[in-house]
């Protein structure tokens, strides 16, 4: 039988499309060594003097990434989102957003306007320009945001870089837009305030852009990369960019899980691990950190340590009972 | 009944869209007052000292986009092409593509990685990378290309701009792309060389990429669009750029109409005209040029005269018969 796209998953895709675009080199002043590294980061990098312009593109639709419960002032937030997240994990600047939206034809023209709203507001909150569109007839809601930032050269983070002895360190507690999908899905009963943080995760998550900008500009942030595909699976992706000559531990009793994530997976009895390391959604940045300057920088950033940068080749959990297992770098993977 | 986006159509959509967007102006050092403009314009031109960024994106559904008889090289070709035709009628010059792609689950791998060719293809042919991209499940293959492109802010070519005398011309013969698909519709017989000509256009169509460049260049072409949407709705957005200050009479026996497209017009029994000014797909660039100057640069670049533009304020077509007649500005609309 003929192979299908989904016989082999987004990543080996990626990969097939890089190997095919690295062969030739156009327009060479735009494109150095960085530029063709960054093919295989969050975001595009093109050379500009001083600086880099940041480019990154994300496409959504409607069964696939918003749930029933979402409003369409929400689909147009988060299509912003998940374009800052990934300019935040290169540290950049965003300027604008281009947004190009296939639309159904019984589209209610209300539900346009709130979610042209929703993607106006986005804007808002990163400080940039909705720049443009293109809208189509399709049949299903699409929205594809191709976003544009800058970053000054010394600034760029990438996903290589880490260090043995660098912090492992994440900008937010972890799993609360997962077990806000299991409110969702499970139709859950929990108090309103509980609910309200999580379902406020699930349905209106922020990217940390201000924050990936001012971590960026410390010069002590020695890899990163946002973590909505999941933090086994970004860390695996850490570990791979530095030809796995690094090593990652995590400390289970250092993972900040808040309490509304544990009310959640008793409930549904599951492991809160599980929605933590494989789950995704969580729009917060993962980094590694010089260690003799995260404590001076976790004064200025809320930032949590969850491990440690070895030269192991592997990720490595430490359990709370003092047991180690290896983990595996899997996560949230479109079409496998 | 509330109010669908198919009872008002693309271009209100797009008004909606605008009216709301440029409300709040952010990082203004990147945005003049032609940026702002450019937000109605082929493409969006973000100020970068004496440069502008040129970005465009177009999204494309296989259902409304390509005909059963497209093989998947073309498609991925054809999504390029779209968007560089957009950055030509800027006069930009094209750096690289940034591509997210909807596949079906069970898209054949190696449709996948024909389709992937030919945007490859694309970039080699429009010299500029494939700096990125984003793969996800979705019902209907769509591709969303978004392009980023460069000009120097005195050469930047714009919808509006047009003064009374120009000349208005077109980069190439109209009505070949609109012929191939009714060859395809309707199964046409006819000779070999003239299908092979028509279907080139209609599925394999090229942007008038280095012709939009060198014209951008001499400094004479006081504005420019590209025709995919179709002659006469592209003239009225020259019209509508210029406030309505200015009209565009097209001289009949002037347009640019090859054997072949007439071939097909007789067989499917369809006036020329209604292909050459409503259907769309031809690929090539609409100007208008200072007259006096008009001669020197057809001498460089292949041009053909079509009209002049007026200040009537009216578009009109002198018939062969002499008798003149008022044009709609309608054409190719999506969600209508």
């Amino acid at each position: 039988m003929p192979l299908k796209v989904s016989d082999i998953g987004e990543k080996r895709l990626i990969k097939r499309i890089l190997k095919k675009s690295t062969k030739n080199i156009f327009n060479s002043s735009f494109f150095d060594e960085l530029s063709i590294k960054s093919m295989k980061d969050d975001a595009a990098l093109i050379n500009f003097g001083d600086h880099y312009l940041v480019l990154t593109s994300d496409i959504l639709f409607k069964s696939a990434h918003f749930p029933e419960e979402m409003i369409p002032e929400q689909m147009g937030k988060k299509a912003v989102t998940v374009n800052v997240s990934d300019l935040a994990a290169m540290g950049a600047d965003p300027i604008g957003i281009i947004v190009s939206l296939g639309l159904p034809k019984n589209m209610l023209l209300d539900d346009f306007d709130r979610l042209i709203d929703g993607i106006i507001d986005g804007c808002f909150e990163y400080e940039m320009m909705l720049i443009g569109g293109d809208t189509n007839e399709s049949n299903e809601l699409t929205i594809c945001g191709t976003c544009l930032g800058i970053v000054e050269k010394d600034n760029v983070l990438m996903k290589s870089g880490a260090r043995d002895g660098d912090v492992v360190a994440i900008t937010g507690l972890l799993g609360l837009a997962a077990a806000g999908f299991e409110v969702l899905f499970n139709n859950l009963e929990l108090n309103s305030a509980s609910k309200e943080v999580l379902l406020s995760h699930a349905l209106h998550p922020k990217a940390k852009s201000k924050e990936g900008i001012l971590l960026a500009k410390t010069g002590s942030v020695t890899s990163a990369t946002d973590i909505t595909d999941g933090l086994a699976k970004e860390i695996g992706e850490l570990i791979e960019s530095n030809s796995g000559k690094i090593g990652i531990t995590l400390y289970e009793d250092l993972l900040p899980i808040p309490e509304e994530v544990l009310e959640v997976t008793e409930k549904i009895d599951k492991n809160p691990l599980d929605l933590i390391l494989y789950y995704g959604e969580d729009f917060e940045l993962l980094l590694t950190i010089d260690k003799d300057i995260f404590s001076q920088i976790k004064d200025k950033i809320s930032l949590y340590k969850i491990g440690s940068v070895t030269s192991s080749g592997k990720m490595i959990m430490v359990c709370k009972d003092g047991t180690k297992k290896i983990l595996e770098p899997k996560g949230y993977e479109h079409l496998s």
